[in-house]
């Protein structure tokens, strides 16, 4: 087995700093690959019983288990309180996932992927193709540059923003930042939303905190949601979202699938998991809502 | 460091075969108890960040860091689904925890806990003092005996039975069987709720839907609701509550915590949180709605 500082017995071990004292293990089958890009460490395992697993910088960014109810929830809860999204940016999301979400949305004209690491790309493509299925619908476009460079060059341009990023140390540091939610704001259409990847209450109740506050200064609308996925720390995770036009319910679908298509098609959202995803246990209430 | 079969090089790491591959990892500080009670294996150790950690057998049953999520939950929602529950069952839940959330309730007149092993209360009491805060308060009884034989015993007398168990293996194998709800059944008075601890969405599905379709032959309302707990498997817990009076929603509370309350006394459990609990992400509701 190629070896790898977080492999050690056949286990995969999550320890980071960000979680002190606490670490998901997954069985490890074989290491499929590893390699240090321009940007982060880069490993995909096959795992015991999660499928292929996804990890940069030491953290897990997807297993094929479970990595449907955090794409579904990133892209599904923005999308559906958007009466009629033609035009979406996913910035980072170089998996492929969230654009094979993105795509079930008809009333989407074009979404464009923009991934700082072409890497990401390539070993998703070749060891996760359930969600680089995402790249090979005919309405996606693929950008590989620098998210920050991209926004300032498409001022006005979006209906829906997601940003699927890693956690913020490395590359997705500068993600979590008042100026990229302003870059964001900018480059929305009249009556857009943003959808960021909003870290754990468990974990991060602080920085969420501070996220949303500075994000108060700059949309008039500003909600949190989260859901329930297993191999994230704390088995959880949240997403920032917010509007550019006041007075917008996103925690109400206005859009909604059919009963069927949730059914065959979806796995974690529906409409009902859409309203429920916004209520907060009380302490991130205590803290959020102030 | 006293040595375990679960800890090397410091981390405790829970392995069981109720969930292959995967393994919660926490780091430990001190080793503060071990025995091989008349039931199980019995661990208390202190976490170098979640406070003190109760294992059974190998599994995590509380961090004084979470342990509130669970025990507020598998609590209030049955309670407050109850118009006025004065007479309270707690079959296991020999930390303590459950009771301390069910003397809440100013209605509640008697809660009487029966747990089989008094390892656990000894313990508790020992190492888990905010939890086993419960069995100081004067409406609590404390019963070391078996939940069948008590409620055997006691046809016809509780408002709300709350069983609060470890997985279905060992000791509370028993716990998950149709034998065992009827006999809670038998035991509640007219109106009466039954809430038991339910196992994982993400990893038990199948047990989750056997249960939930042997209640429904014994009870005419039966429901499920889950809760996010970062230390439990997957991180996520679920419940199974059902009552034995037709047309009756469990789903929203009637009645209802103070804001106030909510927010000074509270932690997870809130009045919205409640119905919430009860929206199953798709996957679930697939198998589990049938």
């Amino acid at each position: 087995m190629t070896s790898h500082p977080n492999i050690s017995n056949g286990w995969f071990k999550e320890t980071t700093a960000l979680w002190p004292g606490q670490a998901m293990t997954l069985e490890v089958k074989e290491v499929l690959h590893h390699e240090k890009s321009k940007f982060q460490d880069v490993l995909v395992f096959q795992s015991a019983n999660h499928g292929n697993c996804l990890v940069l910088d030491g953290v897990i960014q997807c297993t094929e288990r479970d990595e449907f109810a955090y794409q579904e929830m990133i892209a599904h809860i923005p999308l559906n309180a958007h009466p009629n999204p033609k035009r979406v940016l996913v910035v980072g999301g170089g998996d492929g996932g969230v654009l094979r979400e993105v795509v079930k949305h008809e009333c989407v004209e074009e979404v464009t992927l923009v991934e700082i690491d072409e890497v990401v790309v390539k070993v998703a493509k070749k060891f996760l193709p359930a969600m680089a299925a995402g790249f090979q619908h005919p309405k996606v476009k693929v950008v590989i540059g620098d998210g920050f460079e991209y926004l300032k060059n498409n001022v006005g341009s979006y209906d829906v923003i997601i940003t699927d990023s890693s956690d913020p140390v490395g590359p997705a540091e500068a993600l979590f930042t008042e100026n990229f939610y302003d870059l964001m704001r900018k480059a929305l259409l009249p009556g857009g939303i943003i959808c960021t990847q909003g870290e754990c209450q468990w974990l991060h109740l602080n920085l969420i905190k501070t996220v949303l506050d500075n994000s108060k200064k700059l949309y008039p609308v500003v909600e949190y949601a989260w859901a329930s996925v297993p191999t994230y720390p704390s088995g959880q995770i949240g997403f920032v979202l917010c509007c550019n036009e006041a007075g917008r319910d996103l925690k109400t679908p206005v859009r909604q699938f059919s009963k069927e298509f949730e059914r065959a098609k979806l796995r974690y959202y529906n409409s009902d998991v859409h309203s429920a995803a916004f209520v907060l246990p009380q302490f991130a209430r205590n803290v959020l809502d102030k």
